[in-house]
């Protein structure tokens, strides 16, 4: 059944126009009495039937709310390395449906990409866009957050003061760090707020991850094999969400 | 440090011909006295000296050997329902830097593409390539195998008879299942082999679930987002190098 993000607060009458109204009636052809899912700014979400459709909006009403949750139990701030090429839309999409909670792109010192101002807003945008289209795919609740690039000064400066910090460093899994991750994240509590960081192509420097210890990041290696900067990010997810989401 | 896949076994003085030479000399710029780590057939690695350079092959010694291994410690086969697009290009990519030992494609009744057999030839090829590089971009010792497409039957007459078993069903993650996926991989030992199929954009259809599950197929959900067909193996892979190669 089609997703879609409405712009108000739950309610048992629903009302939809402008692109929402145009991709159920036009593109899907939807008639008076089909369903479709929506998910409400307050997270919730429900199965609500067609009753109306006038030329520029139709209402609905709930027949159903959804209970089961398809959110991760913590907050997870995807920090990546500008990389080149499509790859951070990559890392978007795929992080969407892998349960990320906000992406914030990164200046890193070996970044070869440079965004001036206007292309960041243009991205961004498209950014939004396939994060939500991720989002409505996989059934998530919320649309994740897409920050501006920051530099490492501007990201220590907002990081959450009780967020878990970590930094995947690949230097780490070649001289065999293969703890740290796995006893991080057996202490995470659900509601808790993680924050990881990942180099773009050339990796981090010793200069950055020196910096981020500083600030009591925990350098984490994530396997002993040596993972693509578009891929880092995947497996930390997915191992966050099966140590988290998976019961035993 | 270049990793190249020689076609010998391992020894301590080698000999370097045809694209790896090509690679090396042409491409790479080496001289005598430069570096590069070696793969040899029987999986042992090291970094190789290069002594002599002639005009299509060069000798080296070896250096050093390396001890780490950067294998998953069992066997993981990836039999993916044939995706659309360049989507099994991506499950090759990314499963071989996170650790799959082969890829079976898997002509699955929602699969809408269909490989002729000169097709078929031209692609295992292209799948191959791509294989190999990511092998030695995640520095592996082995490069996954690529079998040509496969019906259900023909994959249910080569099932090992010890594997474990598998198979991602999102119907089960729609209705919560939680709880098997994890439970099998704690029971696995080092050495086993984990055999796990993933459906293609449509999904399995009830049909081929049924038919798995008689051949003692586990039906497993991987968390609570419909994960894309692509996305899939990717959270399987890196859950499985969670659960048992970082250690707690």
């Amino acid at each position: 059944m089609q997703r879609y993000f409405l712009q108000t607060d739950s309610n048992e009458r629903v009302s939809v126009k402008g692109d929402d109204f145009h991709h159920m009636i036009r593109v899907m052809r939807m008639k008076e009495g089909d369903s479709f899912l929506s998910v409400f700014q307050d997270n919730k979400s429900a199965i609500c039937k067609i009753e109306e459709i006038s030329n520029d909006s139709l209402t609905a009403s709930v027949v159903e709310w959804e209970l089961n949750s398809t959110e991760m139990p913590v907050r997870i701030t995807i920090v990546s390395g500008l990389p080149k090429g499509d790859k951070l839309e990559s890392i978007i999409q795929k992080g969407t449906e892998l349960g990320a909670t906000e992406f914030i792109p990164f200046k890193a010192t070996r970044s070869i990409v440079k965004w001036d101002d206007k292309k960041a807003h243009k991205k961004i945008e498209r950014f939004e866009k396939i994060a939500k289209e991720a989002a409505e795919q996989s059934h998530r609740r919320t649309i994740p957050f897409i920050s501006e690039p920051k530099t490492l000064k501007q990201i220590l400066q907002t990081v959450p003061s009780n967020a878990v910090k970590l930094v995947a460093f690949e230097e780490e899994a070649k001289q065999g760090e293969s703890s740290q991750f796995k006893e991080e994240l057996q202490k995470v509590q659900n509601g808790d707020h993680i924050m990881m960081i990942f180099g773009p192509e050339g990796g981090l420097t010793e200069e950055e991850v020196h910096e981020l210890k500083n600030h009591d990041f925990i350098s984490c290696g994530l396997g002993p094999r040596i993972l693509r900067t578009e891929t880092a990010p995947l497996y930390a997810l997915a191992a966050i969400s099966y140590e988290l989401e998976l019961k035993r």
